[in-house]
């Protein structure tokens, strides 16, 4: 009885997630089966709480594959079935959902079945921050990247040969073969060092002297590469929020993108201390703000109003009326985005339509005064 | 009687300091009460020395608890008490205090107790200089550092798991669990490398080799936004500096953030090596100049004045009066900000109470001159 | 007979790619020779297939063998002969055909020899991207970098001869000369430590503890330099790619480098979401795009016409036409550069030639579209 | 006799070097001197050849006390005995020429006494390209670092007391002592990771991991600081050198050194791939050019000259004679500065002064080319 109740209200809360990568019971049950699945194989552990152990990874595989499942049919029941499936997100539920019973019907040793729980993990990725401007990093860089890449390769490989050739009569055991060289190149260039293989010739150490060098060098180049491109990924992405923030103002957001391309070249940015203050009331004012960063207050007559990132105030400067209604202080650390009449009046002579915008708002926000 | 005498010595001696994060007093305490901890668990010095170490352990220690007191009845006095009892400083007094003494009365056995001493080291930290700038990057970029952690710990387990099945046959005793390879998988992919773990199979080692140099990827990650964060806050550092200097002229001072704003992006920053003459006496002068950094040397009649960072010159000109009063000529490889005349009256054009503010000056100074 | 046939087919073959520095036959040979290098030098895999791993490596030497011929007589029938066999790709061509067999006729161990066949790799760096970026880098901060690796030198012989006087008689066999010291330092300094050879006198330890320290400012340092050097080298390339985008701009071309300068300069650049309209038909321009990354695609009556990187449109607002004839949106995130009338007047002021060439090519256009 | 005669010869060809920090006979001087005193320590070598390496040793040693004699007599006869005696050269040449013979004196055993000969290494350092520019980082940065270093010693503290208390009883020889477990601590916070010290409790791996990654942290930070200190001072050098090229513009000479900024801002930076016709002879010119680095080719009637790094040319076009009196070529990838007529002139009217120095100029060519 209950069991029919449940099903209907599961089923529900699930697919009202749908949409969302990852929810909370999500993420604990991802939790839960990576430390069940790393228990497992402690003996002592293991042992000791067997079942509890078992019956939590059971329980984890039971929501994901119960998640996959809803997923498919809400996807379904959209029509977007076919497109859920074979989304990274649909594969990954997939995976998550089949790979271990998969496993076991596959009549592999339970203990081992059990390891492919480590793949719920990428359930956690697209639910990651700023994982997009990473992606996007690493593409703009790859040919770089790539490069030094290459370079580490070739590294490798030249001191493997040399290596092996000054060390295999030495250490036979250990430099007996290129690829036994190749893995010490490989720990000494990445500078990790394990020191289980190690060169004892004057030669080789000369060798691998040169090669711990290059290392610094990689090392080096890659990170001076992936600065760079983080800087002008970071450039960009102020660009589109200072876009945003100006598309957010009413008599902007009909503009094209050229003009308001034009506004934001226009912005002067300015960062302000705390309680400093912007605008004194009843003098004249010959500029607009936009809060970029921090937050500020205007104080009207009894109240104060608190304004935050994306809001703009002092636009009655630049619709002619140039005597401040209120006065407006910083109240945290704030980037402002400073509009001048100046520049403004300019982008009216290059963008003529936004001059008609700007009248009709005037008009509108004397009205709603009276 | 000296006691009663030397109580409100040292109280007045403390209080006075109270304000201050620290002081030379609380440094040395600090660093002889960790240095004697330290001694303390070396055997041979401590048999050697136990006396004197164990006594200079309980006057850092009486000191600490002695400035915590103090302070507290300061701030007490002041109204401030719970506010400073839980601040951050406040707690960090009260650990200093209280975590030994506490230690000792639950019957922790003394020489583990004494390693507490450890925590002193806390009080050095708001002393650090920069440290709220490495906070404010921090913060501002968490955002990707969180995103690269989280790809960390993917790789690390990820990776642990594989060599789990690959090396536990091989190596029972150092691959035999999965929390055993997460070990080495840290040690690896931070290319730590202890070498006390090592993988010995082929498919072991090429899946090490990735790791490792996934490491270098964290690395180059984790640096690039750390330096693109430094970039920006140093820009940003940069322009409030430039803007106190500014605001620090008195008659700019009068002005709102708007016009200053205005000035610090109208002034150019020139840099000059030393000995090279800024104004020459009786030329004509179309510009000011503010020092930013460096140093500056004015030769007045009969003396020389030096003039260092924040100090401007040169002002007159803006005043009307072109003819320069003296020569002035660097001291060291200085930054200068210049403001030209032709920006300033454009200035004066936007910002019309500027104008009033600067002939109010004018008219002082001819005053004053007479 | 085959044979007869087949030679000049291949000859036509490579020297059809004696242009290219590599060709994916190449690459292949390249991937088989080395692969087949290592494996000569791994016992059991040669005992099981030493024919066969002979075979390709002599299949492999032919390649490279007959390729260089190829290479010489169609370089020497262009009279490149000289020329060819003295530049870069040329010696490498030439070693890597000639290296094994030489070694092998002044009667080297084979598997000795083969190992030459290394060398084979280096065929490989000419194809890698953005080498030559790398090289500039290099280059242009070689003056820190060269500092920076002196301090490293100093740092080493400096610790190594501390070490040296304080370990010796405590660890003779590893710290026995200075040479030893310096394997020591170096493995410390770049941070790899092995772990082969380590000290342990107290202060042995304390300067080993400076050297580490040291070895993380050498890291930081050379990275920076890099970095810095990275960000400049991409703020110089962006320059020279949107010239050449500007240049390619039919009525830019004829222009010299001093006007095209100055259009680079004012094109302002605006990074645009997908799906945004850029134009909207019959609304009046007054500016031009060039699209300097993704794509924008313009709907003409009928078709929808993709515009890629290069390419440029609008350009009739800048010819008087301020009807724009077609919508255009954006289909990926885009690059645009804006180049405005305003802006475009003012060039022409400075540039009077440019007035002619548009006059041009207004009237060509006028004709096409009648 | 011949020593007679050699004395002066020889005091005359180091006095004429007094001025250079170093000469080549220094250099090699240094080298010899370092790879003996290496030599000295390895046993077998020592034994073979004994008498060369002392020999050597001592030929160095008589040329630094030679050198520092000569240096102190030559200064002496300018009356800067002093100054250069306790100036760093002199200090590092008294080091170099007295701390050998001193210790021999001081009755230390040779083989001991002649490792100082490693202090001859710092007379390398004034030499060092670049290095005053890391210096400049270094200081300007110190804040930050510093910092940074602060932290690093107060994870090291924390980390070894932490360990000292998870791995005492289990390890007592390796982490019986927090001295000990602080030089655990360095080895794995600086990624060496020796493996000389292991934790192997799970507690203590847990805190190792975390030091670990605090690692990675350390080095993030500290290559961020360093990256930021880079890329300002290489602004601030590329502004000064901009600079001295134009200051060595006949006509800009006589400028004040705000003239000067405002012409250094006003040039803009064109790169140039080679082969580029910058100039077309009898086209009409608008601009001139200063050539910051590369090299381009005038041809004049007849002959082609070449212009390099400093040089400038095509200043008529600013004197009023616009037509180009010869075509100009780049011969390399060349970065060029332009000043164009418009911003001469409006340069002009900012610094009157400008105009006259420029018509004088222009008369003065005129004459010459009659």
């Amino acid at each position: 009885m209950s069991k029919r109740l449940a099903f209907p209200v599961l089923t529900q809360f699930v697919s009202s997630t749908a949409g969302r990568n990852m929810t909370t019971a999500a993420y604990v049950a991802v939790t839960v089966g990576v430390a069940m699945m790393t228990l497992l194989t402690v003996a002592p552990a293991y042992d000791a709480a067997a079942h509890w152990i078992d019956a939590l990874l059971w329980v984890c595989l039971a929501y994901f594959v119960f998640e996959w499942l809803v997923r498919l049919r809400h996807m379904g029941r959209q029509g977007r079935f076919w497109f859920y499936a074979f989304s990274g997100a649909g594969l990954v539920d997939a995976i998550g959902a089949l790979a271990v019973p998969v496993a076991l019907l596959c009549g592999a040793e339970p203990k081992s079945a059990w390891l492919l729980a480590i793949l719920w993990a990428l359930k956690v990725v697209p639910g990651i921050p700023g994982l997009r401007q990473l992606r996007r990093v690493l593409v703009q860089e790859s040919g770089p990247l790539i490069s030094v890449l290459v370079i580490f390769l070739m590294v490798v490989f030249l001191a493997s040969v040399a290596e092996y050739l000054l060390e295999r009569d030495v250490q036979p055991q250990t430099f007996g073969s290129v690829p036994a060289a190749l893995w010490w190149a490989v720990v000494t260039l990445t500078t990790t060092g394990y020191g289980d293989v190690v060169p004892i010739t004057l030669f080789g150490r000369v060798v691998a002297a040169l090669v711990m060098i290059a290392g610094l060098g990689v090392f080096g180049l890659w990170t001076g590469i992936l600065a760079t491109g983080f800087a002008a990924e970071t450039r960009r992405d102020n660009f589109l929020k200072t876009w945003e923030t100006v598309s957010k103002v009413p008599f902007f957001a009909t503009l094209g993108p050229a003009a308001i391309a034009d506004v934001t070249q226009m912005l002067r940015t300015i960062d302000l201390p705390p309680r400093t203050m912007i605008i004194r009331k009843d003098t004249s004012g010959d500029c607009m703000y936009f809060v970029a960063a921090g937050e500020v207050a205007v104080d009207l007559p009894g109240r104060k109003v608190k304004l935050g990132e994306g809001a703009f105030f002092g636009e009655m400067a630049l619709l002619g009326n140039t005597k401040r209604a209120a006065s407006v202080t910083t109240t945290k650390v704030s980037r402002l985005l400073v509009l001048d009449l100046v520049d403004f009046r300019l982008l009216m002579a290059r963008h003529p339509d936004l001059a008609e915008t700007i009248d009709a708002e005037a008009k509108r926000r004397e009205l709603e005064n009276q």
